[in-house]
């Protein structure tokens, strides 16, 4: 394993370079009989889609998915769910400068140092179409927690200084604006600062939230499998991203314990609730029940046109202007990559968790079908 | 696998709870040929035994390691390393009267939800005392990082409110002040902060700020086992800890490209380095041989000796007061485990990166020793 | 990890040396709430214990099992079971003259070119004693299948040329002589056999047998983790294993078609069944509801006290005459061993097949227990 | 995970059912800088290809295999290789009738008992067309072992009671035939037994034996992850495969120590080197330097066009005739599946084998390249 695999029960295998034949992953793990069609696959693939904006990549990628393996007569079989994704726009000659030449802030270098050598076209293996693997996995996963009644929502809480405080949230407005902000005013002042970034060859960052909902109360395994832990590799694995935090987060770090401290009460349905919600409904790395919120800070696109000082892979120094066709803002577009990389996560610690007690076990081999035989 | 493993090649499992007979771990990988002695070992689980300064829980622990395995003749002999701590001052009644109560901030009823039941005496599997397994493996993880050159250090960088700017840092003044921070007036501060929080029964959280130096590039996995990734999963597993972010973080989502790229630049000796580093030292997920640098949110106590609401597992609301023997805040404590976590992790992607490139396995596997047979 | 760590799901750590502290496991992922105590452990470790007969080594070990996590007032508690066996019949000298030297069919020269050294007392790490932690573990295993209605039988099928043929077992007679033989006729021989080889200062080796019952249809995954090619390497690693086969195994080779496949039929009670068994149970890698039944071949005891002709670690020919506690014969002590590796592999596929399906996702996750919150 | 994946540090996933649109596998591990083509991948494929000898099956399946990423003007680049073969000769009619009736000797039951349903066209995801991902993620870790001085050969000893003995080996022989055994004189009889097997319209099992030649000593992991134990479960993985033994094997198991142990000698070059290799090139579960020898039983293709009883889904007995295009035997067509899974394996622990002294690390750690930086 060197990386591009994750998760020990529902498990991926994603491979493929932004200008090489296609981008796929394969999925080991994915329980018999759920329904699956690749337009639910699909789905999710066009929401991580250049060219629907003029904030995104102009290229133009259908970035269709094949159903490989894996489905019968529309539901799961049980065994490995290979998807595939054709690489069809690409311009190998924009990158060819780049080929001796490291882009700051990007991986170039670092894959240089690693490797000896890379696949230099797009960004190879670092570029963002990699993310098409996570997406397609994460379609399949989102199915499986909507079969149980989980929900997870991500969108933008701030692009650049335009964040939207959580008192002026309105979460029915996340579709109707190109960044998925719940706030179609503050989308509109984030639209004016992009303008800005683009017309001074420069570029933007920001904030993705995350929540959770509908997840039983005990996932997540004590000590290194925490369900923050695993979530923050899952997240911090995206490209770009820089930091994530939960619930009340780097704020925590200035509260006091009484402030920070959730108080239990029993709900009106009779179940354990808590007045508020600071952990993030994460307690001791385990789900408590109530909602899941993190957040995801992520960097500016490196690729700008502006002229940067830089090295070459002779060790010479030289400067750079990236032209070509980059996202002045990768956030509205990795907004759908972090959904996958929970869905995903949250999977595979479900399917971790039901070997957790022994009146589990019990439920499942004492069916009929099996103490028959 | 239930969440006490960790690591692939370099891999540590973890047990024991806080009221048990002892806390240990196990080491499986840990190269043939290390000097390695209990002292090595000791020396990292006194940097987090309690009853040292006053703000820290007054229990005396010996904390005395055993080592039970894998060591021949002061050298480690490439077979698991089994170590032992024996618990010997618990005080079990202290903890009689939250067998039925769920203690707010504390994993008391996600465990109950996980697992029906659960160990309640002074939080089981999920106490502080947990950690002495990870800071055991730690020394041995860092024993090999300095045979190899690479050196990390923990330490405080805010303690609630009192938080020292980067300018302000005296590195030599970690080791004079309780809270190891670097910079003994804002330690002094921090003190005066603590004593009013402990005056109100009340307790604070903080910052751990940790640089690993002399690691070179290359390390790290693309995709999902990104060097940044994996600190991330490690550092967040740490109880209390609420966030991470890498180089400038979540500063960064409010950057322009321009002002984040790190310029690449020849160093004097002529290798590749950086005019700055916003990045934390990480591209694209892998070193790139600058100091990697990352910041982790710990929160408040959860145990005070206010009043709290809460509820009982018979799911009756009712009150809670927890006395006993509490950390006013654990940040202090908890440094040496975060240099512990990112010392497994970075030994574990060490190995990792043997087998990254063919000239390594001839580097190897052509060795006069094994070419001859 | 460096092969000291098996199980994905139900995963064990063992550890120890026969001349160290001691030898243990850590089990992380048994389910909470089975009832565990150190009599559960202590039967089995007493079943491969040494000098219970004149055909094993006259060591005394009392191998004393202490239960150091995990379990809380009975019952496991979902958090990792740390077991600790003490070493207490250490004779180091008896082995300071193998320091030097290369014992035939011994791991002395493989350990010492792979790691450049080895703990040369006893074995060391690939000493017979590396198996208690197998077997603690194992008795964990064995009571979570106890607890499902699946049963593990390990024997003796043959000592030497003593082979006993499937129509003359009988299963009653295993528990009456010395070699766990089911027909104390052929055990007479076998013990006269093995005074013949004790005269002559030789060794012999066996075969096992395994026969597993109630074990549900579906168990074992696809392609690389079948129950059987999961079996064979958990066998395999067992020390002085040179073969493994299933059902009718090397007699299949030359059997045809249709005297080798099992047909199949309806039970009385209405479910699938066969007709013959020469499968062994599996059929595609896959549990098949029948009796799963396996044979390993055990090799001679390479420990003899006849000269033999041997090389120095400084690659000089010398002769070698190994004086010391033997066991001429370890088959009837890994008849325990067997059983254990067995029952971890199957505990392991049972959890990992709890995945298998969505409506076994849904029959636990729809617990009232969990859609209320 | 599922069972599709496979190896911890050279890792493949595998995918692919033989009635769906392809069949592949995703290998994640492949060191940077090895020359790599479709040309080399092909060359083993077309050795387990159908329809070239009247002693297998018929179909015509050209079985083209596309590189799909990782590969980058040559060389593997570090990153995950995509491997598809299109399958293209499928007729799904053949098996229309077999999607309520299990086929004796086959996985229909044990698929169905374990997901629910199951792809009844060619058996699906049990087909031995899922050996092709395996066979060309082996070409791939063949190819690495070339370059380090390791060899692989496969070949058939037996088929049904045609056998070979060691005495009579003419290893270049093996390409000679249609059946790749290293003696064509036994091969015109293993003819003349097949014809006739066929004109009974019954089928043939065989024994596979492999060598591998030139593999360092010091291979393979202690206790779980023994040499031997992991090549038992890669071949007993592969289906049909029902016993394996290395060295002597089950004959071992009648001989004495005496007559077992192999003593070790000083070679000509001065290494360490056996008089005789009863234990297989493997001691202790470590590689000793002398050949790798083991044998794999493998039983008769299930499919037979005799008429057999059997019961249908709906739990009725009936009979079943099979027609269709089937190997009468597969054991020639599995030589280069063995080798393959031989060769990942190999590969994997000489990737894990790496980390196993401090001064390999320092070897690769203190390269130049690193040291200055």
């Amino acid at each position: 394993m060197s990386g591009s695999m994750y998760g020990t029960h529902f498990s991926i295998a994603t491979w493929g370079e932004s200008h090489g034949p296609g981008i796929g992953v394969v999925i080991d793990g994915c329980p018999a009989g759920l329904p699956l069609s690749e337009e639910d696959i699909q789905l999710f693939l066009d929401r991580r889609k250049p060219g629907q904006t003029r904030y995104a990549t102009p290229r133009k990628e259908s970035d269709t998915v094949e159903i490989l393996s894996g489905v019968f007569e529309g539901r799961t079989t049980g065994t490995p769910i290979s998807l595939l994704v054709r690489n069809t726009n690409q311009h190998s000659k924009d990158y060819g400068n780049l080929k001796d030449c490291y882009r700051p802030g990007h991986a170039d270098y670092t894959f240089d140092a690693k490797y000896g050598f890379r696949d230099y076209r797009g960004g190879g293996r670092s570029s963002g179409r990699e993310t098409i693997g996570r997406v397609a996995a994460g379609a399949v996963a989102a199915k499986i927690l909507t079969e149980l009644g989980i929900h997870i929502q991500a969108y933008t809480k701030a692009i650049g200084p335009c964040s939207i405080p959580e008192a002026s949230y309105h979460m029915e407005e996340i579709a109707q604006n190109p960044f998925h902000m719940p706030n179609n005013e503050m989308a509109k002042q984030a639209e004016e600062y992009l303008d800005a970034c683009m017309q001074h060859q420069d570029s933007a960052g920001g904030i993705i939230e995350c929540r959770i909902t509908g997840c039983p109360a005990g996932l997540g395994e004590p000590v290194f499998d925490k369900l923050d832990a695993r979530l923050a590799q899952a997240v911090l694995s995206i490209g770009a991203v820089k930091g994530i935090e939960f619930g009340d987060g780097f704020a925590a770090a200035q509260k006091s314990g009484s402030t920070n401290n959730d108080a239990f009460r029993i709900s009106e349905s009779g179940t354990v609730a808590k007045l508020t919600n600071h952990a993030g409904g994460i307690l001791g790395g385990i789900s408590d029940g109530s909602t899941i919120l993190f957040r995801a800070a992520i960097k500016p696109t490196p690729s700008i046109a502006q002229q940067q000082n830089t090295v070459t892979a002779a060790h010479e120094e030289t400067s750079i202007t990236i032209h070509g066709r980059h996202d002045p803002i990768i956030v509205p577009r990795a907004v759908v990559v972090v959904e996958a990389m929970a869905a995903i996560t949250i999977v595979d610690l479900l399917f971790s968790n039901l070997s957790s007690r022994m009146e589990y076990l019990k439920k499942i081999y004492f069916l009929p079908d099996h103490t028959e035989k």
